[in-house]
């Protein structure tokens, strides 16, 4: 052979492997582009799995560690068996579906929420999550993608109950966590050793920073900003930080007969007071912090008696744990004056549920912006006002967030509902976002 | 004898009967100025009857047709009969001690209280009126003064329970009210029995207008205007009406993380605008009508929910009905404004535990000033929060009420205290009165 023409077949192959290159290295994108969940595969997962501790009201109540759960669980498990993932139950209770990637050694990429509910919950609270991140596996698997980086779906154990799992997986579930009797009846430790896991082992269910390369999450919203303002998907900034007081209001007791309007000293009047300052205060400042006194008792409680004593909570969210603070500074400011315009006394008391902000990852919710884009959907950045296993993960690992929206704003009830379509944007926007991730 | 002597003789006993009358006739002017009560009588036997139904924490347990009240009473009656009083016990089980007068056709003068308790009360709310009133008859048979008018001491039946005494007495006590449970666990109807009294035959403990002169009450003022004001006594105007309602306000129960402060329709915010605004109403008029929110529920209660559902009560007092009126209709206005406000509804509902305004009599109340003068102490009209027996008595004959301090304005309460001198006043007060009327 000539040289030339080694060199033309040289030219030749090369071009070819240019082309190849060029062809299949833009394929991942194209294929992307094309690739959808199958909707109709989601509802029908989503009302399986809703047998599950069924209820007369059309919800479910699967509390973490029940009979329902349980059998949940075994469902989820045949799924993923099913989209190819290799099941592992670590040391949580987690359910960890994996998937291997082109490079072993790269991280993993976590997705997925939780199957336990509140007492007489909702059909679509965390299962969305879970079926969604499980469906992501499946068309994958269907359309022969094998990412970079290994794929972890997750399941996390016992959210309701105090995102139990999240807390294990960040190395922050303590030995009390494991002593609280948790919905079921079962204690926490119990319900562990029940779902497969070992809580004499937790600590090694543990990772650190950098071994996660990203955690996505799709949940309902549990709110109505989206229906209301008829957006698709919601790219959460961040889940609120929780404060708690309890507020104790302390007048005097006496017989609402023989005592004149100007010498009461009436609790319920100064909480009265409170109540609307700490709406004026959370509405006061632009943003979307939001304040509420959801508790209220009054003593002795006659209609004929002077209230003596209140007791009523105070919670504060925002995804600022500074703006908190300044809130509860104002809050504090206005009791005072309050207080002596009633001749009461009033007193904060923090309660230990305290949850700090967590703010997701910016590039993270950048690739879900563009996810939303291509597929065509609206979206708005918005606050996670409940928290989620997320909100521990954010601690340890890019963290990124996709709501999609809740019929009525309304959870946590049998009345919860996300249509199809939107469970389906929810899922598509994760695939494109795990895919973003990967590349 | 002759004639001149004769008429000299006439003319001497003539002036000597002159005199007599003029002497004898002034005699109970200047007696009654000189008579005083024994302070110290008095304060022993409020002590002895505190014996009955003592409690541990230095008050009295001695509810209506309780062995300690029945013992009480029994205690009471000696010491009437001790007074020289006649004992009847009327078929509501009243008693009745019974003083002639000069001039047996006259109408009574009735005086008196009652000694049931609340549970838990204190030890001079209903017993000074009955002591002091008994001292009343004592002090006039020592001094051996005889009325025109015959005096009856009465100890009326389970006030504390709903006034059931007074209230046989102007024939309202329904067959309903004889079937209620009382404070001891026993119907009234059998603890009527209990005391002496029948009540299958309480039509005729009926009095009709006209049959009583006078009705006259001591008591303990149950707040702190006197205490406040350094006022020895207070001359009731009138026992105010009191008209109770239920308010319920129905907002949306929602996830307090989730719902902007702008999409919330919140139940306990709307009750706290409509707590002020109740305050603002019943102090927005010059008077002494009160108006208080006593009791609140608020569902579902928890910290990190919206209140749904509030349930509070509404009281109003005021001597006159028709301000009563007028003061709700305001209130009911502020409430639509607010309910439109926090987009919530509110609306009222009437308790049946409504009393009518009771006007004492006012040439009592001024006898009763008078009286007060006359012994060198201040007195004020002031009216009744608090409801008495005397609030029925007044339906059906002139009536007056006779108050003295408490200590703090405190009572229904072990705390409850009253000063051996403010006992005194007050009796002393109501002897002068009697001796007026009487007149």
């Amino acid at each position: 052979m000539r040289r030339s023409a080694v060199l033309r077949r040289v030219i030749f192959t090369g071009t070819l492997f240019f082309c190849w290159v060029v062809f299949f290295g833009s394929q991942s994108f194209s294929q992307h582009e094309k690739l959808r969940v199958n909707a109709n595969r989601i509802k029908q997962r989503i009302m399986e799995l809703a047998e599950f501790g069924k209820t007369q009201q059309g919800g479910v109540s699967r509390v973490a560690f029940s009979e329902a759960n349980i059998q949940g669980r075994n469902y989820i498990v045949s799924l993923m068996k099913e989209a190819g993932l290799k099941i592992q139950i670590d040391e949580a209770g987690n359910i960890i579906g994996q998937r291997k990637g082109k490079e072993p050694k790269l991280p993993p990429i976590l997705f997925g929420s939780h199957i336990d509910s509140v007492p007489n919950g909702g059909k679509y609270d965390g299962a969305l999550g879970v079926i969604g991140a499980i469906e992501c596996v499946q068309v994958l698997d269907e359309n022969g993608i094998v990412t970079r980086h290994p794929l972890e779906v997750v399941v996390f154990t016992d959210e309701e109950g105090g995102l139990v799992g999240s807390r294990a997986m960040i190395g922050e579930l303590t030995p009390e966590a494991l002593e609280v009797v948790s919905h079921s009846g079962k204690k926490v430790r119990d319900g562990i050793s029940a779902v497969g896991g070992n809580p004499d082992e937790i600590s090694l269910v543990m990772r650190h920073k950098g071994e996660i390369k990203a955690f996505i999450e799709i949940h309902i919203e549990q709110g109505s900003v989206l229906e209301t303002k008829n957006i698709d998907i919601g790219i959460v900034e961040g889940i609120v930080g929780i404060n708690w007081w309890d507020v104790l209001i302390e007048g005097f007791s006496n017989h609402a007969g023989t005592t004149p309007m100007d010498m009461r000293h009436d609790a319920l009047l100064a909480a009265a007071h409170l109540i609307i300052a700490v709406n004026r205060v959370a509405t006061g400042v632009p943003g979307r912090q939001v304040g509420t006194v959801g508790r209220i008792q009054c003593e002795p409680g006659a209609p004929n008696v002077i209230p003596g004593r209140v007791v009523m909570s105070l919670e504060l969210r925002d995804l600022s744990a500074k703006k908190i603070n300044t809130l509860y500074e104002k809050i504090q400011k206005e009791a005072k004056a309050i207080a002596e315009k009633t001749k009461t006394k009033i007193s904060f008391t923090p309660i230990d549920a305290t949850a700090v902000p967590a703010p997701t990852d910016p590039q993270i919710s950048k690739f879900i912006a563009e996810a939303a884009q291509e597929l065509g959907l609206t979206s708005i950045l918005m606050p996670s006002g409940a928290g989620h296993d997320a909100q521990n993960i954010a601690r340890i690992a890019p963290t990124g967030m996709i709501f999609v929206p809740s019929v009525g704003g309304i959870s946590h009830s049998p009345k919860e509902y996300t249509r199809p379509e939107d469970m389906a944007n929810g899922a598509n926007v994760l695939l494109f976002t795990i895919l973003k991730i990967d590349q």
